[in-house]
């Protein structure tokens, strides 16, 4: 096929797929902070991580210098149920905003946990199986990631045992089900079934919970029970590991088709998808193989990048979890209650903090209903529902290519399509109705959280 | 690649897709039956149809000759955006089964509609805008159908109208917000809106509507709207030759990789699916050039192919559509109030009825308890939440593959995954806590569904 006959849908064969992971760290100059012991302050020992995550993937998590990992077979056996995903030309959109951008977009929602989050959560599974564990603990907010290590588990014969913030479990039970579907136990955070959710039971009743809140009753779970380990979806080097198979079955795509982005965007909540998508893109920077424009999108209600601190901070509200560096509101921070979707974590990615305070990418926030009315848009013109989280990065595609439209400039956009949004039909209801409102947070607001970041 | 190199999922590339539809009708020497004027009990002329359906459509509705129709650019492309859809080794659940049957399956899932109506929907509102047309009305009734339109009709600038049955619209107030979000305006039926709806309303104040309500009011709105037209989802033989384009894909990918089905299997409510799955095959059987056990699956509940009569009937319940010949339980039939899902429709498309009549074809009904089981056991091997329409062809392909194991026969099983389940968890939550049950109606419910058929 001659290389401008680009097909609406590009679909990489099997054989094309990815056999190692790309670890973005390895060309990093400026390493991320390593996790440090909440009590001392020292960096987080291989042993002391072994308490609370697999082996494996605690190796993969302190690993700064392996450029590539292989991908087992069994993982990439499970890939191949719904990998390779298709790397799409928005046409259609295009079309419609008269721009002579070229926008592009790697779907990631085709497959039944609607989201990115699959990629990690079969390789978090698959080694603690590995391992001979019995099984694993996670928390779960907007539903994504526990949907997804749920698939993981029931694939796997593993048991899993969700935390899911209360609010989510109550106003999201079709999640909930989805879960029930794949044999996991789901709990709705916080509960009385560990210290710390008594605890905050206690000094906060009637909360509905956060995601700082289940993640702390995750661990405790974990740690607690002979033959469990902890995973988490998102923020650790791990998961940027893992997702690192979106960003090279894209790369690999491309070349294919001799098509060079100009411009790659990515919603960021913990940054999973954003480092996944970016990141050989981010090594051929590094290595000053490349250029592009690197853009993370958040949400206004909950800042990080745009309007967080880098510093060492609490993981979790419960303060039981490894402390991070990273762009943080402070773990105490809490999301506007009006915010639809998940970008809802205070904190961000320490190798994603490390890349942005070293001026390797930028960052922009964006507020719902402009993001709720790029969805509408997307939806309409190329047949995807996009969840909330995605249509951050579509609105700021849509932003670029009027931009285009405007210089006459056909430049070459790249986005993050992380997942669909059967699920959120509540959050485009209100936005129908005219019921959905903004929030960005005062300066009053983010100093409260900034307060409680811990003295290093 | 050799022959026996056969991926996970088989995706053919854009330019091996099919470029005509195929027509079964072509081949069947017993032409399905003509449809009546409900009046004057005469075959309907292409200006009477004219009235309700596009110009277009009438023709590809009465042409029981030809054997291909070109698909329209316009409409080729929009497939694009979604196909071709996979067919997919089931290599998971052979595994988990212990069978020696090879399954395959055919996945129509991977649109934001979430099923193959998107297949049908594209083409009749290309016809529909192509006639300058300003609008089409339908109705829906699990809302597949509704939302599949809705997304057609976005993307073509088309005015929408679904008639959505009322106990639908509140119980799945979600699929309406997808709706919503294409665009469409959205009625609970029966309505205020309509003659009929109001007749029926008086006549039974409180119902909460049936499909077949629905259709009436969709085309009374329809003919009495200037620029409107009617489009249905199912049934029609228009309907079966664009969906054809289901069965076309998967034997091109069949011949490809040297696969031969021994049964082919699919759901049955209207017929569109099973009828688009089979045609193909079907085509070489009444050609007597190959052969294939082809089984129909349909619910215990509203069971017209396996206890219905073969006979003229009313399409809708306000006797406003022309009479088909078809298998019925009788537009009077009130399906079971404990069903889930779609496939309650009283008929089936005349074409699958002749076929069946004539013994081409297998029909077999199943009880929906048995029907989650099969969804929930092949959510958990291959990563699919499946719709609980599709679940029916699931039951029937793991029962026959377990057949192979108990035989040691290495059948190849096929059959077809219309759609996902996202929209039917409500069903799923009384499944898992055991809240489901069967219905099966009694030989007198049938009788008073029969004594309604039209006399002829």
């Amino acid at each position: 096929m001659a290389k401008n006959e680009i097909p609406y849908k590009i679909y990489l064969s099997e054989s094309e797929m990815p056999d190692k992971w790309y670890n973005v760290r390895a060309d990093m100059k400026n390493k991320p902070a390593p996790l440090l012991n909440p009590a001392t302050h020292q960096p987080m020992t291989a042993q002391e991580l072994g308490g609370v995550f697999c082996e494996e993937l605690v190796k993969q998590e302190l690993d700064n210098d392996s450029a590539y990992i292989d991908i087992p077979t069994e993982i990439r056996d499970f890939y191949k149920m719904y990998r390779p995903s298709p790397l799409v030309r928005a046409y259609c959109l295009e079309k419609k905003l008269g721009t002579p951008a070229k926008i592009y977009y790697k779907f990631e929602g085709n497959n039944t946990s609607g989201s990115h989050k699959l990629n990690s959560a079969i390789a978090q599974a698959y080694y603690a199986k590995n391992q001979g564990l019995k099984g694993v603990t996670t928390e779960t907010g907007a539903g994504q990631w526990g949907t997804a290590l749920s698939m993981a588990c029931a694939y796997l014969g593993l048991d899993c045992k969700v935390y899911m913030v209360k609010v989510s479990y109550e106003q999201k039970p079709f999640r909930r089900e989805v879960m029930r579907t794949y044999g996991a136990s789901v709990t709705p955070s916080p509960s009385d079934t560990t210290n710390v959710g008594r605890k905050i039971l206690a000094e906060f009743p009637g909360t509905t919970g956060s995601l700082g809140c289940a993640i702390s009753e995750a661990v405790e779970a974990a740690v607690s029970t002979p033959g469990y380990r902890y995973v988490l979806g998102s923020v650790l080097n791990q998961v940027l590991l893992h997702q690192s198979v979106i960003g090279l079955e894209t790369k690999i795509a491309m070349d294919k088709y001799g098509i060079k982005p100009d411009i790659i965007i990515g919603c960021a909540g913990g940054g999973s998808n954003l480092g996944g998508l970016i990141s050989p893109f981010m090594g051929e920077k590094l290595r000053g193989e490349a250029d592009y424009r690197i853009i993370a999108v958040e949400p206004a209600s909950c800042p990080s990048f745009t309007r967080g601190q880098f510093a060492y901070d609490f993981c979790d509200t419960g303060m039981v979890c490894p402390l991070a560096k990273m762009y943080t509101l402070g773990s105490g921070f809490i999301p506007a209650p009006n915010h639809a979707g998940g970008l809802r974590y205070h904190g961000m990615s320490p190798v994603l903090s490390q890349l942005y305070h070293d001026g390797y990418m930028e960052a922009r926030a964006v507020e719902q209903t402009r993001v709720f009315q790029a969805a509408e848009e997307f939806a309409r013109c190329e047949g995807i529902l996009p969840a909330p989280e995605s249509s951050h990065a579509i609105r700021a595609a849509i932003d670029e290519a009027v931009k285009c439209r405007e210089t006459g400039e056909a430049k070459t956009i790249l986005f993050g399509l992380t997942g669909t949004g059967y699920f959120d039909m509540v959050a485009y209801e209100k936005f129908h109705n005219g019921e959905m409102t903004d929030y960005i947070p005062t300066d009053e607001d983010l100093e409260k959280g900034f307060a409680g970041l811990p003295e290093m």
